[in-house]
């Protein structure tokens, strides 16, 4: 696979994340990211793993907030690498007493498990857990704050694209315009995954969020994506837009707690959208009718390769975290 | 065992199986039923596996109605093979959006598991899904439509008592003759039953179907089972009919979604029934009034011999889909 | 581990335990318990088993009310032996059909795993079990009637801080005092915790229930108690008793079907209580305000060892019951 080709293998980015909690895209750099993308294409082009990486580890994976998508692709992942999972999918059933604290609950998880995956309406709730925690927790959604690997899942999908896009120099040529149609503020997704495109500002042209709203973004939201050298702009109408994109991203559904909010519902992509050649649709998943079916055959659609890739890019953030990635570095002697 | 002596292993008729999915018993014919049955056996007659056939396999167990009985069954059958399970058993903390489509399900599910397992209460369900399905799917129960696994295992019950009937030619002397207690238009265990007994018209002199209603088929149903060489009779009392029963067929319940109904309340069997002696019984359960517990200890009881057999027969059709059955074959050499 | 020096290693006690049900504390005595302790204290200071000694054993771990430290601790439990698992936690998914009997669903149980776990909040309900199931079945909560596991983890964690108090003969000045704030009759894990520690009366020299009602016991249960050679003592001013108490439980919640009960709030733990110097406290946890998070990081806090430790004593009591001990006893030699 080109990916693997393209960067050359260096476990000592990796070093930084072992045994560390992964909460928010903030975490990572330029080289990390490089890493972790290279061995996500090794576990994507290795039918069988030899001696899976994770034996006897458990995971703890507790999604408090609804999810498919997110917990199979976790769990998927863990099981690859050969670990055992303990899941926690519905709070009623979990007999957490009245009062009773984040803190106690990550004390119960330091004895049964050996990393946790939490996803949580409240933003908070890993935050207060972490204090706690004496194994690695990975954030799998808190509230509207971060969902950090799925941008992970994201920004791989755009680097086994173009590789060149990982090099530290990339030529004016080569710099791409990326389309993000949701809303930075409110999105989770998009907050992680800008976040990490401020990683790679030297490969980015411009960053055009495209929403209905004239002010989408946070307090300090754009000034901190700006001074890692981001360059953005607000844009309203979507077909104005799209020729000029390298990458669309589109994700219109946000989600607040148990149900859902449809924003922007007059932005969305057909086969009749006027997308530039050879460029790229990258969609979170799962979708409404903001991303239409007939685009499925067709080339831009890359959201079933992010969707695939996602479960190698969190095989490699496990396999690093658990500091197991000497085992499986050996792939590519 | 009886049966494994009986039927020479051939592996051909499994051949056709491999990587297919599994939504009907019309998919099959006797000399395959003949080897699943005789793979059972050789599982059920040995206590360890050697070399689990789905070692690093997953399987994503997706139940969106309820059950038990089915779900650890195959649970049970794909751990004792191995593998890994996700399970899907609340379809309100899967987070599936409104308006995702099952095609986008069917294409998640091609990036997480090897394998799904689905029971829907909806009959179409698992059809539209097999059109984006890249991975095989069992049809755990769809419906009022089909249940093909647990008329293999009410089957292999059968052909554990008698390994002969599943000759190309049976006596006029040996012919079973078959009671049916229930609804074939309404229960898809009776739909999936029949259709299985369809590919047995050699060994069956007439299935009797004993219910409270008059036109207890579908459009079409009978006219279909007859073609294949089965004869149909339909009786309403059924003390009349079981000195005459080989093999009795009950279950009374019949679910419809999440509740169920009683049909034919009237039509019970208990230890004072004029059973044929010799004669045995047949029940998918769970029970309810309609099958005494007084019958438990006696010969007729082969209800608790078919849950047994559920396993091993769901291993042996699990091993043959997922192209494993030349690791498991040489057990009998 | 001063435990595992102190305690010889001998199998025989242990295989009374083999293959058996466990339902009550009473099944228990001091040899017994006292292996059950050392195999635990092997396990906690092991850290990776060459041989996982369920290899291949599926448990079910039904948890019909709710639960999480007891289904995580037990899971975890399962999986560090290496053993695979099938949840129910959810009644309502099972798909029990209405007036579906206990014995049937212990028959299916027998039919899909090697050992069940059972959480009920029925108390009859493992003991109706029992009658039907070939595989044996451990109590972890049944109504307000019994907890062993809490209660063997509870004692692990004393003989764990006193492996001294395991002798057969304990000098008068070596005794310790036991202070519990609860209610034994209406507490399922006071009732069997009280149990446990009737098997001990050499080494306890008083028992101080301490409430705020003047009867806590249930008709007979302390006199079965006394009988043992427990001395008991129905106390009501806790700061009256704490200076004298070597050993403090505490648990003021009652679990109560679905909801719970706080009983005794007057009835608290605090850095400031006059707690004896050396004296540690016990807590099944989930806890509330009765135990204050201000004692966390004093040396009487042996509650959050008490929890860590519960996984270990279960793997020790997994790997009796499973006729298992001969491939750990090998570890100690």
């Amino acid at each position: 696979m080109a990916l693997v080709d393209h960067v050359e293998e260096d476990p000592e980015p990796l070093v930084e994340l072992a045994n560390r909690h992964v909460v928010s895209a903030r975490q990572f750099d330029r080289r990390t990211v490089a890493q972790l993308c290279r061995m996500a294409a090794m576990y994507e082009t290795t039918p069988h793993l030899m001696q899976p990486p994770l034996a006897g580890k458990i995971l703890i994976s507790a999604f408090y907030e609804p999810s498919t998508r997110t917990r199979l692709s976790f769990e998927s992942a863990w099981h690859r690498l050969g670990g055992d999972i303990m899941s926690i999918t519905d709070p009623a059933s979990t007999g957490i007493a009245k009062g009773e604290s984040l803190a106690d609950v990550a004390e119960m998880f330091n004895n049964y498990g050996d990393l946790v995956v939490l996803r949580d309406s409240s933003d908070t709730a890993v935050y207060e857990m972490l204090e706690s925690l004496r194994i690695p927790i990975i954030n799998a959604g808190n509230g509207i704050d971060e969902h950090p690997t799925q941008a992970l899942a994201d920004v791989y999908a755009i680097f086994k694209w173009r590789p060149a896009l990982l090099d530290a120099q990339v030529s004016d040529a080569d710099r791409i315009r990326i389309g993000i149609i949701g809303v930075p503020g409110r999105m989770r997704t998009v907050r992680s995954l800008l976040l990490f495109l401020s990683l790679f500002p030297q490969a980015i042209s411009e960053v055009v969020i495209i929403c209905d709203t004239d002010d989408p973004f946070d307090d300090g939201q754009k000034a901190e994506l700006e001074q890692a050298g981001l360059k953005l702009r607000v844009a309203r109408r979507l077909n104005n837009e799209l020729p000029e994109l390298d990458v669309v991203y589109i994700n219109s559904i946000a989600w607040v707690g148990d149900t859902f909010e449809r924003l922007g519902e007059e932005l969305a992509l057909t086969a009749r959208s006027p997308l530039k050649p050879g460029s790229i649709i990258l969609h979170p998943l799962a979708r409404g009718e903001e991303l239409s079916t007939d685009l499925d055959a067709t080339p831009h659609n890359w959201y079933f390769a992010q969707a695939r890739g996602a479960v190698y890019i969190r095989m490699a953030l496990l396999t690093t975290i658990t500091q197991r990635i000497y085992q499986v570095m050996d792939l590519s002697t």
